[in-house]
C-alpha cells in the first residue's frame, strides 16, 4: 500500500499572483475543470473576501460538479481584536459553500510586531479562534503557517506555538511556509522533522521557488514527514513562482513511490500542463522538467545514437509516464541522423550517404543561416523534403498580393488585402478587409482556394508568434511561428523574412499546403493505397 | 577565509545542445567575454575535434586574452584499442591549446557494455591513458565521469575504479555527472561523501535539471564534499537543460559562505544574465530565480503593503546583491497602492482617495480589459498617468498614414509608408520604405520627427514582441511590446490592436513621447528646475 501525499493546487490564488497571469471567471473555472480532471486533491480556488471577481467565482461553482477534487476558500485569521464570528473576512469563507479553508496565519515574531503589530499572545489567540470557528462550521481546515521557516530560525519556540494553536483549535493540516523561498532542502528537512515530533497534526509543506529550490524543498520535507504539498500546477505564482506540482508529483509518484494522483492521471501531466499553460496565456518553456517541449528531446548526435539504440541511456524515465514524448532533433550539432528518420518516411530507399540526404541537408542549413529554425516546425520540414525530392506538387501559387493598411485622421482603421492564386493553371483573385494586413491576407487567401479545396475552412490558427532574430530595430529579420488545427491535428510552420507580413504568408501557405497533403495522405491510407 | 568552489561553465559546449539554441562564432566569442567578465574559473569552450564551427572558435581564442577564466577544450577518453598518443580528438584537444581539458568516459557498466560495446578492463585502461597523455601534455585535466550516478547506483564499485583510474593518470578533478538528471539530493549526497573518503583528488558535480533538482543537487554534492561546480550560466542545456549556475552561484556564496565569484562580481550576476540571453536569442523567463525580471516583483496588495514596510518581509536576499531590482506591480490584485506611488511622482498633492486616483485606475482597468498588460510596460503607465492628470501635452501627433505591402510575380516585396504628423500646429509628411509596414512607419515617422526633435535620431528599437492576446487566428488581438534605447537608458512601451501595424505604432508612438518628455525632465534637473 503507496502511502498517500495530499496536493493542494494554489494556481487559482498564489498563481493568480503571478506577474503576466490574469485570469478571467471562465479561465478560472477551466483551470479548475483541468486540475480535476488531472486527480489533484484539493484546488485552493481564491479568496473570497477580496474581490468582485473571486466573488463572482465561489458563487458560479456552487454550480460545477467535480470528480476528485475539494475546492477550499483562502483567507486569513481573524483581525486583531475581533471576534471570530464577528469577522468579515473569516464570514466570507464559510458562504463561500466549500469544504475546506486554509487560513493564513502569522508565525514570525517579527511579522507579528513589525508587520501585523499585534502582541505574541493576541496572534496566538487569533489563530486557534480562527481555525476554531471554521471547523465549527463544519470546514475541514488548513493552517497555512506564513514565514513558518523564517520565523522558526528566529525564534522556534514561538513558531511552534503558532502550529500548537493551531492544533488546540482542531486544524485538520498544518501547512509548513517558506513565503520568501530562501530555505535550503536540508534546513526544511530538519525543521520539517522536529515539527513532525512536536505536533499530532498531519504537516504540509508550502515552498516558493526564489532559490531554485522549490521542487527539492518540498520533496525534502515529504521526506521529513509532510503528508500534504502545496503548490501550483505549473509553479506560477508572487516572484519566482510557488513550488512546480508538475515536478514535484513525479519525483514524489514515480520515484519515490507515493500515492499522488491516481494511476491513471500521471499520464495526463503532460495533456494538463499544456492545457493550463493555454487558458493561462502563457508560454510553457520547452526545458520545463517532466512537461516541457524539449523535457526528452536530444539533439546531440552521440545522444542521439545512444537514445536509437536504449532509450533509458539518456533519459531519466519514460516519457509516456508522464504523457509526455521522445523527440529528435535536427541541428548542425545533431548531424545526418534525424533528417534520414523523416527523409525515409518518405523515400525508405535513401540512407545517409545519398546525394539527396546531402542536398536536403545543405539547404536546411542554407535556411537556418537565413534565420529559420525548424526545431518547432516538424511540418515545415517535412513539405521541404518533400520539395527537394521531388515528391511533391504544388496544391496552389499565389502570384501576387497586396496589402494596405490606412488611417485618416477621424477615421476608423482598414486593412485590406487582393491575392491571386493560381490552381491547376487556373486563377483567382480575391479579396478581403480585416484586423490587420495578415488576418486580411488570411481571409482573402482562403476566400480563393476554398473555392478549390473545402475543407480549408475547418482551418483555424491556435497560435501565432513573432520573433525578432538580429537583434535591433524593426528592419530586422522576424521569424513568424504559426500553430494550426483542424480540430484533429495540430501542426506548427515556420516562416521567415524581413517583413512580417511576408514571413505569416510564407508560415501560412506552409501551414494551408501540409493541410491538403495530409487529407490526401489520411484518404490514401483509408482506401490502402498507401 | 571562505572555501573555494570552482565555477566551470559549459554554456558554450553542453548549453549549445540546448532546442533554440544555435551559436555563431561570433556569439560564442561575445559569450566567452561575458562569462569571463562575470568572474567564472573555467570556460568549458567546445569540441575541437567535432565539427568546423569549433575548430575556427578555438583558433579565434588564440587571439582573446581573458581577465578572470581558464579556457577549456572538451572530448572523450580514446577510442578503444587505440594508443591515446595516436588517437586523433586528444590529438584535437591538445592542439587547441587551451590550459584547460575535459574529457568524458563511461562510468556506468551498462554504458560500456551497452551503448560503448567494449570491456570493462579496457574501459578503465582508457581512462587512466587518456588522462596521463593529457597531463603529459601539460594540461590541467578534468574528468567528466558520465552516468556517474547511475552507474554508481548498478555497480558502485566498478564507477569508483573508473574514478581511480582517472586518478592514477593524473586528473586534476573527478567531475561526478548526474547524465540524466534522474537523481535526488539524498542520494547526491550520500553517494559524493562516499566518493570524497575513496578519492584523493577534488571531486566537482555535473547535474542536469530534468528532475527540476539540478540546483538542488550541485548543492547537496558540495555539501558532501565537492568543490567544482560544472553547470550552463541559465541552464541551458539538453532536454531539461544543465544545472543553472545563476542559481548556484548565490546560493552557494550568499547563503552558504562558499567563494564562488570574486566579491565584485557576484553583482553583475543579473547584467550577465541578461547579457547571455540577448546573445542567444533567449527569451529569459521573468521568473527566473535571482536574475529574472519577476525575481523580486511584488503584485499582491499584502505583499506590496508589507515589503513597503520591510523589504525583508517579502524578499529573501537584497535584490542588489545579485544586480537585480525590486519591481512593484499593478494589477487589480495589488489595487491602488502602486498607482499611487507612480502618481505621487507626478503630483505628490494626490492621494488614495482622490477623484483623479481613481480615474487612472478605472482607466488602466478599462485598457487591461481591452488587452493591454501595463506589468512589462512602466513607462506607458507613466504616460498614460500624466495624460489622465493634465500634466501632459503632446509633442506630436499622427494625422494620417498609410502602408502598403506589395508583390507581384517575378518582382521583389516592396513596403511603403507615408505618415503626416503635426507639430505645434505644423505638419509634415515624410515617406519612407523599409523592411515590412512596421519598419517603413518607423523610419518614416522618425523622418519626419527629427526635423523638429534631433535627439530621435539616437533611438533605436532592442525587442519587438507581438503577442496573440485572443486565442484564436490571426483576426485576434494583438499585443505589441517594444523596448527602445537611447543608449544610456532602456524603455518599454505597449500597444494593442487587432491590427499589428496599428499596436506597433501605438507602442511606437509612446516609444518617442517618453523619451522626449524624459529628455526634457533631464534637462530640467540639470539646470536644477525640478
Amino acid at each position: 500500500m503507496k502511502e498517500k501525499v495530499t496536493i493542494f493546487d494554489s494556481t487559482l490564488r498564489d498563481g493568480a499572483q503571478a506577474e503576466g497571469i490574469s485570469f478571467s471567471v471562465d479561465d478560472k473555472l477551466r483551470v479548475l475543470k483541468a486540475l480535476d480532471k488531472n486527480g489533484v486533491d484539493i484546488i485552493e480556488a481564491g479568496n473570497p473576501g477580496s474581490n468582485p471577481k473571486d466573488i463572482e467565482f465561489f458563487e458560479r461553482l456552487k454550480e460545477v460538479e467535480l470528480k476528485n477534487a475539494r475546492i477550499c476558500a483562502f483567507g486569513s485569521t481573524r483581525r486583531p481584536g475581533v471576534k471570530a464570528e464577528e469577522d468579515m473576512n473569516l464570514e466570507r469563507i464559510v458562504e463561500a459553500g466549500v469544504p475546506v479553508a486554509a487560513i493564513f496565519g502569522k508565525s514570525s515574531i517579527f511579522h507579528v510586531t513589525e508587520i501585523l503589530g499585534t502582541t505574541q499572545q493576541e496572534n496566538l489567540r487569533m489563530i486557534e479562534d480562527s481555525v476554531r470557528y471554521l471547523k465549527s462550521r463544519g470546514m475541514e481546515v488548513v493552517y497555512d503557517a506564513e514565514h513558518f521557516f523564517d520565523g522558526y530560525k528566529l525564534d522556534p519556540e514561538y513558531a511552534l506555538q503558532t502550529l500548537l494553536s493551531a492544533e488546540r483549535g482542531g486544524a485538520d493540516v498544518l501547512a509548513l511556509c517558506d513565503t520568501n523561498g530562501g530555505m535550503m532542502p536540508h534546513e526544511v528537512e530538519e525543521i520539517v522533522k522536529t515539527v513532525c515530533s512536536r505536533v499530532n497534526t498531519p504537516v504540509g509543506i508550502h515552498a516558493h521557488n526564489d532559490s531554485g529550490l522549490g521542487t527539492a524543498n518540498s520533496i525534502a520535507a515529504v521526506r521529513a514527514g509532510a503528508r500534504q504539498v502545496q503548490g501550483t500546477f505549473l509553479g506560477f505564482g508572487e516572484r519566482c513562482g510557488n513550488a512546480n506540482l508538475s515536478q514535484i508529483i513525479p519525483n514524489l509518484q514515480i520515484r519515490m513511490g507515493f500515492d499522488c494522483l491516481p494511476e491513471d492521471k500521471i499520464e495526463r501531466l503532460t495533456e494538463s500542463a499544456i492545457r493550463i499553460a493555454e487558458i493561462s496565456n502563457f508560454s510553457l518553456s520547452g526545458r520545463e522538467p517532466f512537461v516541457g517541449k524539449s523535457a526528452f528531446a536530444h539533439k546531440g548526435g552521440m545522444h542521439i545514437d545512444a537514445v536509437m539504440k536504449n532509450p533509458s541511456s539518456f533519459e531519466h524515465i519514460d516519457p509516456e509516464a508522464v504523457g509526455n514524448k521522445r523527440r529528435i532533433l535536427m541541428s548542425e550539432v545533431s548531424g545526418r541522423g534525424t533528417i534520414i528518420k523523416m527523409i525515409n518516411e518518405i523515400d525508405p530507399s535513401l540512407d545517409k550517404k545519398s546525394a539527396e540526404t546531402t542536398k536536403v541537408m545543405d539547404r536546411i542549413k542554407e535556411l537556418e543561416y537565413q534565420g529559420y529554425q525548424f526545431e518547432g516546425a516538424e511540418s515545415s520540414v517535412k513539405l521541404l523534403i518533400r520539395k527537394i525530392l521531388g515528391y511533391y506538387k504544388p496544391f496552389f501559387e499565389i502570384e501576387d498580393y497586396k496589402t494596405i493598411n490606412e488611417k485618416s485622421a477621424g477615421d476608423n482603421l482598414t486593412a485590406s488585402a487582393i491575392v491571386k492564386v493560381s490552381v491547376k493553371g487556373e486563377s483567382i483573385v480575391a479579396a478581403a478587409e480585416g484586423d490587420g494586413p495578415v488576418n486580411a491576407l488570411d481571409i482573402a487567401l482562403r476566400r480563393a482556394l476554398t473555392n478549390f479545396f473545402p475543407q480549408l475552412k475547418d482551418v483555424r490558427l491556435t497560435d501565432f508568434k513573432v520573433r525578432v532574430i538580429d537583434s535591433g530595430a524593426t528592419a530586422s529579420t522576424v521569424r513568424v511561428l504559426m500553430e494550426t488545427t483542424d480540430g484533429q491535428e495540430i501542426w506548427s510552420n515556420v516562416g521567415v523574412s524581413s517583413d512580417v507580413v511576408e514571413a505569416s504568408l510564407i508560415a501560412l501557405t506552409d501551414s494551408l499546403e501540409y493541410k491538403l497533403l495530409s487529407d490526401m495522405e489520411r484518404q490514401l491510407r483509408e482506401y490502402r493505397l498507401i
